[in-house]
């Protein structure tokens, strides 16, 4: 097995006891990165000279944190203050940030060696989509405005990717590149220095090949100090089957993998049952919508009244407000959103652990047709609940399949630690 | 009259006449900066020959704006491309950010001229505190962090300011130095660019000294489109007086400028009833304060890890959880708040079109002794409604009072009218 193959995890075990060298794993990953990267494009800044330098410093430096050289990938919508951040966007192109934003600041102040800045949509929104494509078939889609971050990380270019998810840009590239996606508890990760969109959806989260991974991740930004792990596994896990408001978009792979976490999940000693959510939430979808486009609004107006030859129509259309959404529709999406996220977390309790639903329709489609939808993503965003993918078999393309884990908002902890142990049921 | 002492409204009449340049504003606003300065210490920065050189190219650039050639400070956590930006930070001391945060973006295009930045409390937190004076008499404080700003406009040394308000910030000092605050309606004024502390909180405003001249600022940040002026003032006008559940915290200075400004506008025809809120909105102050500090832990999570030795005491509490603020506490302060919202804006309607009530406690205590209190700020923060905050007379030391008028949610057009026409009346 090459070093870059590790996932943080064993990485850390291998650099603690100093079998492994900071500067190895780097060397190995970029021989790997120029090896993959010309078919799945997912960086748009990577200098290997640099990384070669800063793997050393971590080499020579004191280690200890058990991210310690692990390799990252940031969203270049996230700004890093020795890389440019162009977020896809003209108006940016090559922009040096002053400084780190809060989230590459705790992983680099934690050891991590970031590689460089991965391809996103125009300002992780829309407008101009990144080049990258999906590492199983560079036919199809790696999924939305992360999909540098999923692809790097799903092509072994990356151990752990940063991104962010406003709509569905976190979770369905996740489960399209067949890794694994952790998006937090809004608020609980400092979105300071990312591109802001939507203030009441945008959160940043992470990828990686493995839950552990997710987990060490978790634990340096102060999200799972406690990390149960599960002593009997899934047993008497209280699972609910959720298929949510959009159950008509499942496509037969993606129904298909759910069933089969379920019968999984059944089999290892589980309580599995099916949860259908009550009216409100047949409205969350719409409120997502007109909150991400109604705050998008405020959020653009500086690139709109500065920058609008360079930026794209789609955020003309925001920032003119085209849809037409008034400040009251904009209160009454969040009123309701609010109204839901309590009613949410009431379901939970000792007959309900966490939900068990889509994260994507089903197979990436086809790169010329689609980016996917954010449909099954939409509502758990406006939640501000935390929801992992993992990734659950293949389809009929031979294309990853995941499911999606959903807790009650501030359980990132326990959702990492259920998550554990549902993979280790899944990889059977 | 110099031109320094005009308004951003009358100095607007007078450039697009021709009767006055950007540099003859400039020129007089510094000639009186380098006067009062010394003793107000209002200004982090400031760099006469490049405000100079901004104000000829105001001169040569295209007019047209009702904000061209306007002269304005920025709060100095709020990210200057051509100013430092230390956020009264060891951290960041002389830090240059790489480009504008959206408000002073949105504020340029619109023909702002940045004279400097202001003096504020360290990351407008608490901390270091600034060194600002209060213009009215220097043994006396200015407020709380965004001092410098109104401390700035106070003195003449600018026409507008941008501030923020997390706590108190905005509205408290409004009051202490005798001008026109406003804080918009939370989430419709961009805050990228501006240091975050707690996001549900974090509100950027501005002030100046006229209603005329926030509103004219609100324009272009598109919360004036329509500004309806009220062809009878305040006749009709049904105003509820409220102190609300701190009203023990009045001072009689405080409580005799609230009555007065309740007797002139009944006098001019308004209709004044004294208001209670119902028993969710006593709890309104600790939600605040588990938000402010709850989210704190992950805002200055950053800073904690990576220069811990440079940070004041304060933010190390807050990223350790000093106060052992749990997810569920904060959960709980946020559903709290979000639903005292609602209940907030169901208030009004026919029967009741904006509060009076006090912005601060009294006068602006002695610098020796306190800083002022937020107490009278945080609930109306929490709850995201417009504030204005517009000058009501002096006190027994001869200092400045003010009184606060409160609007929903999503009402910053109705609220600056209402304003216009209760400050015609206060000024009497």
């Amino acid at each position: 097995m090459e070093p870059y193959e590790l996932d943080a995890t064993q990485a850390a075990q291998l650099i603690a006891a100093r079998q492994l060298s900071c500067e190895e794993l780097a060397r190995s990953t970029l021989a790997h990165v120029a090896r993959r990267e010309p078919q799945v494009k997912a960086w748009a800044h990577i200098d290997p000279a640099q990384v070669v330098r800063n793997a050393r410093e971590l080499d020579t430096g004191q280690g200890g944190s058990a991210l310690h050289g692990s390799t990252w990938g940031v969203k270049d919508v996230i700004d890093t203050r020795d890389m440019p951040t162009s977020q896809n966007s003209a108006i940016y192109l090559g922009h040096r940030p002053s400084k780190d934003a809060a989230c590459v600041a705790v992983a680099r102040h934690s050891g991590a060696l970031i590689l460089g800045k991965t391809e996103t949509a125009e300002f992780a929104a829309g407008g101009r989509l990144p080049a990258t494509r999906n590492p199983h078939n560079v036919l199809h889609t790696p999924g939305a405005s992360s999909s540098g971050s999923a692809a790097a990380v799903g092509s072994c270019m990356a151990q752990l990717a940063l991104a962010t998810q406003t709509g569905g840009s976190l979770i369905r590239p996740a489960a399209y590149n067949g890794i694994c996606g952790f998006k937090p508890t809004h608020g609980l990760v400092s979105t300071e220095g990312a591109k802001m969109f939507a203030p009441t959806l945008d959160t940043i989260g992470w990828y990686a090949r493995s839950v552990a991974d997710l987990s060490l991740a978790a634990r340096v930004f102060g999200l799972a100090a406690d990390a149960p792990r599960r002593p009997d596994g899934v047993r008497g896990l209280r699972v609910g089957l959720c298929r949510g408001p959009n159950r008509a978009h499942i496509e037969p792979d993606g129904e298909s993998a759910l069933l089969t976490a379920a019968r999984r999940l059944a089999d290892a000693g589980a309580i599995v049952e099916e949860l259908d959510l009550p009216e409100p939430f047949e409205r969350m979808t719409e409120a997502h919508r007109t909150i991400m486009r109604g705050e998008g609004r405020a959020t653009f107006l500086c690139e709109y009244l500065a920058h609008r030859p360079q930026l794209h129509r789609s955020f003309i259309d925001l920032a003119e407000n085209a849809d037409g959404i008034g400040h009251g529709d904009l209160l009454r999406a969040l009123d309701h959103a609010a109204a839901c996220r309590v009613a949410f977390d009431a379901l939970f309790g000792p007959r309900l652990h966490l939900l068990l639903t889509p994260p994507a329709p089903g197979e990436a489609p086809l790169a010329s047709e689609s980016e996917g939808s954010m449909i099954f993503n939409a509502m758990w965003t406006a939640l501000h609940v935390p929801c992992i993918s993992i990734p659950a078999g293949t389809g009929r393309r031979g294309l990853p399949l995941g499911v999606q884990l959903v807790a009650p908002r501030g359980r990132d902890s326990e959702l990492l630690g259920m998550a554990q142990a549902c993979a280790e049921v899944f990889g059977d």
